[in-house]
C-alpha cells in the first residue's frame, strides 16, 4: 500500500532524479582494456562484422544490439495527464519506461523524445529503426497515435502503442478473472467503455478478439463506448470526420443505443473507465446489472473511488492505483509482450499475441477472488509467463520465427 | 603491438559480436524493487519531474539522462573504408564508438543509424535531440557531412563530426610534438595535406586556428591541399560546384601552386595523408625539406609504409596503426572533447576547444621523441586532461557555463 502524500512523493521523485541525473546508463558488455580488445570490438576487426551485415542485414540480430533493443518513442503530445508538454518534459516518463523494460524483461530500451514537426513523424520513426528490434510508442495523442501505429506496421519489427494495447491487455486480463469470480461468461457480457481515446479504442477492439482462446466465447453480447458527447452510435454525423471514432461506431453498439453515460450503463455488466475523475456516480452503479464489474482507471483519480463503488454494490472493483486492491497496470503486460515478440523475432504484435498475454496475466492469479483478480505488479514471474505465451502465439500464427541467430 | 593476421582478427571479431549479441547494454541506475521505488521513478511521482521540466526545459539536464548522454549518429554513407553500406551494417561501428565513449569518458552514448531519405536528415537529427546532451556525427560522406554539421550548429548542444574534428585534433597534437622533436616552429612550416574529404578539410581549417595558444605562432607558412585531381588552387573552375573545396582553394595555397602531389611535396616540411594506400613514394619524401614529418594515416594501409618512409629520410613518422610507433588515433580526442563539452554544458564545440584538446594530448607525452610523439591510446589520463582543457576553453570563450545542475 502506497501511503505517501502526493506532494511528498513529488519531492522524493525530484530528489531521486537529481541524485542519479536520470535513470538510465549505457554500458559496454565487451572488454575494452587492451589494444587487442579494441581491435576486435572496434577497428579494424569490426569491418568484418559490417561486411557480413551489409551482405545480409538480418545478421544485425546476431551481431549487434538490435535483437534485444527497443525504442520508447514519443512526441510528447499526451504525457501522463499533463497533455502536450513537449520532448524535453517527456524524457522522465520515457526513461522510466525504458528502466522498467530492463528491470522486468531484460530488454535494452532507449527513450527517444521527438520534437518539432517539420518532417513527418512516421518517416522519422522509420528512419531511426535500423538499430531497434522493436518500437514502443508512448504518450502520443489520439487520433495521431492510431495513424502513426498503423503506418508503422510494415516496418518488419514489432511496433506497439502501449497506451492502447498494453492497457487493453491488462483490462482483458482483469475482465477474464472478474468473469470467473462473478461466474459470468463473455457471451453474456454487456460492457460500457467510458473514454474513446487511445485506451478506449484499443479496449473496444481487443474485446472483439477474445475468441482466439477457444475456452472463451468469441462474442461479447454488447459493447457500448461513450466519449464526452455521450454514447457513440452511427447517427452521430460528426464522427465521419474521425476515422477511428467511425470504426468504433461501426463495430460497437449493435442495438443502436443513444444518450449519455447514465443511459449507457443501464443494465450493463461491466464499466470500463479510461476517461476522467468522477464520471461514474453511485447512482449509475445501482442501475447496472447485478454484481457489476467496475474498472475505474482514470489516473490518479478514478471515475469513482473504490469505497463509493463498493457501497453502491459493485462486485469487483479495479483501478490503476497501487493503494487499492486489483491494480490494473500495464507494467504487467508491456515488458512481457515485447520480450516475447523479440524472442520470437515477430514482425508485428498481433491480436492473438495480445489475447495470449491477457490469458497469461489472468492465469498468474491461481485462485482469483473479488479483491484479487490481478497479480501483483512486482512479480517478475508474470513477465516470464507473458513472454512465453506471446512468443508461442507469434510462432503459432506464423509471424514469429525461431532462428539460430536468436 | 598488434600482430594478429587480419583474417583471424575478423573471425575473432565476429565471434565476439555473436557471443555478446552486440556491445552495449542499457541499465537502470535507480532501484525498482518496491512499489515505492516505482512510484518515485515512474508514475505517479514522475509527473512532478515532468511538470518542472515543462516549465524550464533546461532542467532536463538536472533530472534526466540528457546531461551525460550523446547520440552517435550516422547515415551509413561512409562507414570505415567500406563506403555506403547503409544503416544496419553501420551498427557495429556506432556501437563500438558508443562503447568507447563509456569506457574512456564515462559518457552514456547511444548509436542511431538513420536509413532512408524521404525526410531531411538535418531535421531528423534536430527532432531526436531532446534526450541528448551532444551529438557525435560519424561516417557520413563528404560533402554531406559538412552541410549536416553546419546546419546543426544552432541546436544548442555540441554537435561534432568526429571524422573531421576528432582526426584534426589528433593530427594537430602530433604536429605539435613533431615540431618539438624536429625543432621547428609552426610559422616555418610548409604543409601538404593529401586528401580533401572530411578529415582533410577539417585539418586544413584547424591548422589555421593554432594561434589560440599564445605559445604557438598563429600562422603556418603554407598549407597546400591535394585531392585526386592534384593541388587545389583557385584556378580549378570545377571547384566552384563544391562549396567546401572552394573554401579550401580560398584559404590555402597562397602562392598559387599547381600540379600533382609530387609537385606539392617539393620542399614541404610536413606530409599529412588522409587519402589512400601508397600515394606517397620514397622519391617524393626525398624531395621534401630536411627532416620531413610524414603522417600517413590512410587505414588500414597507409600512404607509405613506415619502413619505407624511414629509409627515404623521414624524421618523424606517424600512422593510424597500432602496430607502429606514433599512432595518431582519434580515440585520444573524441571522448575527452565530449566529456569536456558536457561538463561545461557547451552549446557547441569551438576551434578554441579543439586546439586546447590538441595541446592537452601533445602535453600528455612528457618527453617527446621521434618515435614517441603521441600518448598511448589506452591511457585514460589523456581523456581526463583533454576533458579538463576543453571544459576550460569552453568556459573561457563564453560558450560553456558552470551551473549548479551539472
Amino acid at each position: 500500500m502506497l501511503t505517501i502524500p502526493r506532494e511528498e512523493l513529488g519531492q522524493q521523485s525530484l530528489a531521486l532524479h537529481q541524485r542519479y541525473r536520470g535513470k538510465l546508463e549505457i554500458r559496454s558488455k565487451v572488454p575494452l582494456r587492451t589494444k587487442r580488445d579494441l581491435a576486435r570490438a572496434y577497428t579494424p576487426g569490426v569491418a568484418e562484422v559490417c561486411r557480413a551485415i551489409a551482405k545480409d542485414p538480418d545478421l544485425a540480430y546476431r551481431y549487434t544490439l538490435k535483437g534485444n533493443t527497443i525504442a520508447v518513442v514519443t512526441d510528447g503530445s499526451a504525457v501522463l495527464g499533463l497533455g502536450n508538454i513537449g520532448g524535453h518534459a517527456a524524457i522522465p516518463v520515457m526513461e522510466g519506461k525504458a528502466a522498467l523494460f530492463r528491470e522486468f524483461a531484460g530488454i535494452d530500451a532507449f527513450p527517444l523524445c521527438f520534437e518539432g514537426y517539420s518532417t513527418d513523424f512516421v518517416d522519422q520513426v522509420k528512419n531511426i529503426a535500423p538499430v531497434f528490434g522493436g518500437i514502443n510508442l508512448e504518450d502520443i495523442a489520439a487520433p495521431k497515435c492510431f495513424e502513426v501505429e498503423d503506418a508503422l506496421q510494415d516496418l518488419g519489427i514489432p511496433v506497439m502503442h502501449d497506451d492502447q494495447h498494453g492497457t487493453a491487455i491488462v483490462v482483458l486480463a482483469a475482465l477474464i478473472n472478474a468473469c470467473r469470480v462473478t461466474r459470468r461468461t463473455f457471451e453474456d457480457l454487456s460492457i460500457v467503455i467510458c473514454g474513446a481515446g487511445a485506451a478506449g479504442y484499443a479496449i473496444s477492439r481487443l474485446l472483439k478478439c477474445i475468441g482466439y482462446d477457444p475456452a472463451i466465447c468469441s462474442t461479447v453480447r454488447e459493447i457500448v463506448v461513450c466519449d464526452t458527447q455521450g454514447i457513440i452510435h452511427r447517427g452521430r454525423k460528426e464522427l465521419y470526420r474521425n476515422k477511428y471514432k467511425f470504426i468504433i461506431a461501426d463495430e460497437t453498439n449493435r442495438s443502436g443505443r443513444t444518450g449519455n453515460l447514465a443511459d449507457a450503463v443501464e443494465g450493463a455488466d461491466v464499466f470500463i473507465g479510461v476517461s476522467a475523475p468522477g464520471l461514474l456516480t453511485p447512482a449509475m452503479i445501482r442501475r447496472m446489472n447485478d454484481d457489476p464489474i467496475v474498472f475505474a482507471m482514470a489516473n490518479p483519480v478514478p471515475e469513482i473511488m473504490p469505497e463509493q463503488a463498493l457501497s453502491a454494490g459493485a462486485a469487483v472493483i479495479g483501478t490503476g492505483r497501487s493503494d487499492y486492491p486489483n491494480q490494473i497496470n500495464n507494467v504487467l503486460s508491456f515488458p512481457g509482450v515485447f520480450r516475447g515478440a523479440l524472442d520470437a523475432r515477430a514482425t508485428r504484435i498481433s491480436d492473438e499475441m495480445k489475447v495470449a498475454a491477457a490469458h497469461a496475466i489472468a492465469g498468474a492469479v491461481p485462485e482469483p477472488r473479488k479483491d484479487r483478480i490481478m497479480p501483483v505488479i512486482l512479480d517478475r514471474s508474470v513477465t516470464r509467463s507473458v513472454a512465453s505465451a506471446v512468443r508461442d502465439a507469434a510462432v503459432r500464427s506464423g509471424i514469429g520465427r525461431k532462428t539460430s541467430t536468436q
